[in-house]
Parts: structure tokens; sequence; C-alpha cells
């Protein structure tokens, strides 16, 4: 007989079934014996009588989360989760479990472990519905991007990784040893992904790792961390960039609401909502006059703090009852040299971010593609020209205007499931002091 | 006027039209000039008239590969490429080319220009079409897997690059400077996706980059590289794995050739074919048996060499009429200490290699899930269990039998194009001396 998944059991009363998964609870009451067992489509309670002396054998040294393969019956059982269970025939453990657990596994609501302890036996953590939960909204909402892209006619690339120059500012740089010389991990697919725009590619798109030497400790910043980069040719401005962007988040939320909304709303207690096209936009300028109303101090600049991005999205929610809100035209200082600044104030750049309830999940730009120009807006941010000579080099035989933005998909997760830590939607959290497991 | 794309054109017949790209050939008559513009659809030639005085000024200060807008009316014109041309009402220079190029930028057969001067110049090279198919292909082929498992209901995971021991042997490894201490880079994400079994998510896939210090300068290898991963719980055997990859194999490449089979055997003279499932299969021992009775050099004993590889595929296509042959039953001292082994003889594992053609392309095995054995196998490797505790940990608390493959994309364009380096199918290759750009 097949093994078959426990989602499908319901529609299998009357007969005989095997099913595999972990043991989650056992309850010995002597002459019958309850078990629930846990696979990836969900739980079943198994229920082993006097008569099967051998699985009952079995149960008796069974430890928790140890993997069983058990055959028997369905049956409709009233008092049974679900009103179904497994009269158990027989039972094969497939993989003992310790008896000792590190920390324990009970669906929702283990609050008494410390996320450090969760961490350290992640793949415990993981095993619990919720958790799994995460994963399975990231594969869709992954593919779904994809599909949109792909749709599109985007360009999937694979930059590499390792470079023998920083990818962006040099500060927060991972250095490798790479035989006889230096390399880095790049900080983001951005000028690799700007050179497919200098061959012509037209569109591209990337997922892949990104490398931050952030020594920083919040629940927000990670030195490891998968990003969504996309870059598009023949734009008009940044706006053509925006647009592009409202389209495939309202495509992607869409899908997800769609396929897992239930779960996420049963697990979460969150209600996801498609967000409307155009979404709200501010340019810095009129978002630092809406705080100065709002009295939130102003910590930089032409830049908004956590506080600041809070405060706006909070305003925006109220003002326009939409959970997102693009900020533009951020000043030339807090904007790397490669974006293009606006004809009409040359102290402001065609940027933007943009926010998810408050919290920031996008960096987007029209670049300058104008070799000249690009080459005056490096001085003048005084690098040097040498280490980024190659990249230069991609705007001197012909190079389209484009646009395009990084996303962050462990941030849009936190925000999906109303998360605070992106370490909880993170498959292994990589941080200052964590490379394991 | 919004721009189209070339290939619409022919469409348009009769109708203005604005278009964007790259000026592929300048060919100046005096009173007639033409040009021929590409895009990444397709290449159109643009005639200016005289009478248009402007645009002709234009023509005559342009550089081959500026990027350029031109708005014009299509027109039937027999002796044009394609049967159409654009009669050219008014030219915008987007982007001005420098005069000389580093290389030459033509369609198909540059064979003059050396590969190392190509790579210097990768985004020139990109240019032409043929070099653009292949990362249609890819774009294709990555999305053809992807919606494989999804349906299959395949988890993606995207497991840390960064990790505080090696993954697998030791050797090859790059080292990274980590704070106040030393990381390493992930060879593969072997240990992380075995740990998503432990973690119950039952199937799994992974793609991303994988890096090897590999010191070697042949055509089939790269210091990093794009690894598609996958991993199943709840198998029988190696067997089982098998009969999921030449599925989900023979699935791509009937995309592939469905959508991009034509453009291929144009560019490249390749007629794709799409394999009959199973694939054929023989054991190591066989695989050496035939090889003697082909009188082909035994390099390794237990392993094959590319000669060996070559031959036995040669073989194999002669006698099946099969591009694919799996490879099985390694021994146990070629194969790491996590590979199961053959109840029938515990100097074999359950592992396989796939050759496409000649060519390595996957490595897969049913994986040993029991702790005991594995660490004593692991022993017996003579590895030290200190460094790689962490992974045996995940088989303490309940683990599911399971295996996987891991497959180089690279590696299945290379057969896709037959091309024989793989820096042709790689966006930026990354070896011993080339980390630019």
């Amino acid at each position: 007989m097949r093994r078959i998944s426990i989602e499908k059991i319901k529609k299998r009363i009357g007969q005989r079934v095997k099913i595999a998964g972990f043991v989650r609870i056992i309850r010995n009451q002597g002459s019958i014996k309850f078990l629930v067992i846990r696979d990836i489509s969900g739980a079943i309670q198994a229920v082993v009588t006097k008569a099967r002396t051998e699985a009952a054998t079995v149960v008796e040294s069974l430890s928790l989360e140890s993997v069983i393969e058990v055959t028997g019956s369905v049956q409709e059982e009233k008092q049974a989760p679900g009103g179904i269970e497994i009269a158990v025939e027989k039972i094969l453990v497939l993989s003992r479990a310790s008896a000792e657990l590190p920390i324990p596994v009970v669906e929702k609501g283990d609050e008494k472990t410390s996320l450090q302890k969760r961490l350290d036996w992640r793949w415990l953590d993981l095993r619990k519905s919720e958790k799994t939960l995460i994963f399975k909204v990231w594969t869709l909402m992954e593919q779904a991007f994809r599909e949109y892209w792909t749709r599109d006619k985007y360009i999937e690339i694979h930059s590499p990784k390792l470079m023998s120059t920083p990818s962006e500012s040099g500060a927060e740089l991972f250095e490798v040893k790479y035989f006889n010389r230096k390399a880095y991990l790049a900080q983001s697919p951005q000028f690799y992904k700007q050179m497919a725009m200098a061959a012509g590619f037209e569109r591209v798109f990337e997922i892949g790792p990104v490398f931050r030497a952030n020594p920083s400790f919040t629940s927000q910043h990670d030195t490891e961390f998968t990003g969504y980069d996309a870059e598009r040719s023949f734009i008009s401005s940044h706006q053509d960039v925006i647009r592009g962007e409202e389209r495939i988040i309202r495509y992607v939320l869409g899908r997800i609401k769609k396929k897992l909304g239930e779960e996420i709303l049963a697990l979460y207690d969150r209600n996801l909502s498609v967000p409307s096209v155009p979404f709200p936009q501010v340019t810095m300028r009129q978002a630092k006059e809406i705080l100065a109303k709002l009295r939130v101090p102003s910590e930089k600049d032409g830049d908004l703090s956590p506080q600041e991005e809070r405060a706006l999205s909070a305003y925006i929610k109220e003002k326009k009852n939409h959970e997102f809100v693009f900020v533009t035209e951020y000043p030339v200082k807090v904007r790397p040299f490669y974006h293009m600044r606006l004809e009409s104030d040359q102290k402001l750049t065609k940027s933007f971010d943009l926010l998810w309830n408050g919290l920031e999940i996008t960096t987007g730009a029209q670049r300058e593609h104008r070799y000249d120009i690009l080459v005056a807006q490096a001085k003048e941010k005084g690098l040097k020209l040498k280490p980024i000579q190659f990249y230069l080099n991609f705007f001197r035989y012909g190079c389209p205007p484009h646009g395009g933005f990084g996303l962050g998909p462990s941030r849009m997760l936190m925000k999906v499931f109303n998360v605070d830590n992106v370490r909880e939607v993170t498959y292994l959290y990589r941080g200052v002091k964590r490379l394991e497991p």
C-alpha cells in the first residue's frame, strides 16, 4: 500500500490507509492508546486498542516526535479532532527520537521557549504548523513574483556573489580569501542587473542571497538575506518602475490571499487585504511636512527613521485607507551616486522607497545611464573611479535608460504575518553572533 | 506614442510606430542611409532618405551600438531582411556609444575575438542574439523546474551560504572574515535541505549559488555556480529519487523544445529531443565492465573519468538510443559519509550520477537518516564529529527516510546548446583568475 498524505484521509472513511509522520502527542490510557500524528498536510488521531498487541507494544516505548508509519482503517469518531481517526493495525517506527527533546514541539503558543533556543533547534521549531505555513507562503509568493515577471518577458539572471570590488558603498562588506587575492561578497546585484541593461536584456530579475556585514542586533537586520531584484529598460522615469511594482505586489498578495489567506487568518489572526492601485505617494519633502505636523522628531535630514516610517504609514492608513505608501524624491545626499536626478531639482533623485504598514520593503530608482553624468556624480560623492571603472564601462558603449527596485521578501513576510522579528520568517537566520546551525 | 517591440512590427505595416534599440549596422549610401536596429525581440532595417534632413544628420554622426529611439512608418520592402523596414521620420539618440568598440558586436560567427576578451566585455558579447537566447532558455528552464516542483507541493527554501563549518569535505573551501571569527561559503545546500526533512517539510527545493575553491582551469569548472537542489522524504530507495528526476527532466526539456526549440535549432544547429522515461540505468560495476570491453582505460576505481563518461554515454546512445544514463551504486569509498548503503552490499551506496551525452549533470542518493549508523559512517570516513555535530543533531529527534539530488543548470545548458565551455552559458563566469567584471 502507498502512503497517502493526512489531508486526504477524510475522503477515505471506511478504507484501509497508510500514513506517515511525526508523533506529536501520545496519550496512554491503559487499554486504549491515542496518538496524534502530523505530516506536512495536517494532523490525525490514531487509536490503538488492546487487541492490537503488537502496535500497543510499539506505543509503550514510543517517544514524542519519532517518525512512524501507520496502517489502519479510517473511521468516524465524534470525539476525535476533525471527527475522524485511524484505527491502528500496524505501526512501523521509521526514526526514533531521543526521549528528551531540547525544546518542546507544540502547536501555536509556545511562548515559554526563548527565541535563541528555538533558533538553536530551528528544525524542531519549524515542525509546528504555524512555522511551516510561513515557508508555504514564501514558496507561493516567490512563484507568483516569477510568474508575473516571466509572463512579462523578464529574463532571469544569476549574477556572481564574488566580486573583486565592493558593489555599493564599501562599508559593511564581507571579505573572502580568494586564492592569492581578496574578494568581496556582493551586497546587492545592483551593478550586475544594470549590466544586463547594457547587454540589451531589457527586463531582468534576480532572486538570490545578499550579504551585509551589518554589526547591528535589531529585529529587522541580518547579515545574509534573500533579495528580489528587478530592472527594466526604456522607462521614462521612476514612475514607470513604481507603476510596475505596485501592480506586481497587488498580484502577489492576491495570490497569497486566495490560496493561503484562510490559514494565515486562522494561525496568525491576520486578515490579509489586497491593495488597490495606484498606491499613495508622497515626496520626501511632503513626508517631512506631514511628520512635522504630527510632531514626530526628524532624526535625519532627507531620510526617515523607523519611528517616522511607522508614523507616516499610520497617517496614510488613516487618511487614504491604504497599507502602502511610496516615498519619492529622496535628496542626492542620502542616495547612491548612480540614482538619476530630477530635471527640475538637481538636489533630488528620481528614487523611491516603499513602506508597508510602517516598514520599508523596497528601494528603487531610475539609474543614471549617461556615462559623463554618472562619472561626475561619482566624483561628487567622493568615490574613487578605479574600483568602479568596470561598472562605469557598462555605460560607454550604449545603454538604454533604465530603472528598477530591490525588495526584501523576508520583510514582506513580516507584514504578511504581522510578526516583528525577521528571524521568525527566515529559514536559518544569520547575524553577528549566529552562524549556526 | 508608446514604444513597441520590434517583433510586433510585422503586424503594423502601413502604420506609424516608435521602436528603440541598439544600432547594429550603419550603411551610409550618400542620399540614402540604412540602419539595422536590434532590441531583445529582434532586428529591423530602418531607412533614412535625404528628405529627412534632421534624421540624416543624426545618422552622419551615429556610432555603432548607440541606443536610439526611431519613429517612422512600417513599409514592405523586398530587399530588406524579413521583407519590411521602417521609413524613418525621427531619430533620438538615447545613449551614444564610444566610436571604438573593444570587441566587435556581430551576430553569430564572431570567431576572431578570443574568449578571454569576450568575457572582459561580457555585456557586449551578450548583445548578440545567440547569446541572449541562452538566458531566455535559462529563464524558461528554471521556471519549468519550479512549476513542476511547486505543483508537486515542494516547499522552496533559501538556506544560508555563510556557515561556521564546511558543508562537505572541507577541501576547496572559501574562508570569509566574519566579524571576529571565520565563516565559510557553502559548497552545497546539502546539510540544510536535509534539515528541512528533519523539520518535516517533506519535499523541498533550493536554487542558489554554490561556491567551490576549485583551483582547476578546465572548461567545465568554476568557483561559483548556480545549483538546483531537491530533497524528498518517505522514499523507499534512491530509485524513487531517480524516477522523480527523470520525469522532471523530461518535462523541462519538453517545455524548452516546444517554446524555444526552433530558435535553438536555427542558432545552434542543435535539434533538441525530449527523452523517454525511464532513462537507461547501469550500475557502476556494469559501467566498468562495459568500458573494459570498449578498452577505455579506467583511471579511478569505482568512479568515472570524463573520458569514461563520454564513452559510456556514446555506448548507451548506440545501444539504447538514449542521450541520458543513470550510473548507480557507487562504492562507499567515492561517496560522502551520509549516503545510505545498500542492504545487499555494504560496500556500495544507494547513489547515482546522471550523465547527459557524456557529461555528469547530477549527483543524487538516498541519505542515511538513522543517527547511530550515520555517526558510524562518519567515523569510518575518518571525520571529526565536532564540526558536523550540528548536522548529526538533525537526526536525533526523528527524521523521515529521504533522498534527493543536485543538478547543475549550466551543465544542462551546455548540453542543450552543444557548447563545450561552461563560460559561454554563465552570465558572469567566476574562476581562479576571473573576478571581473
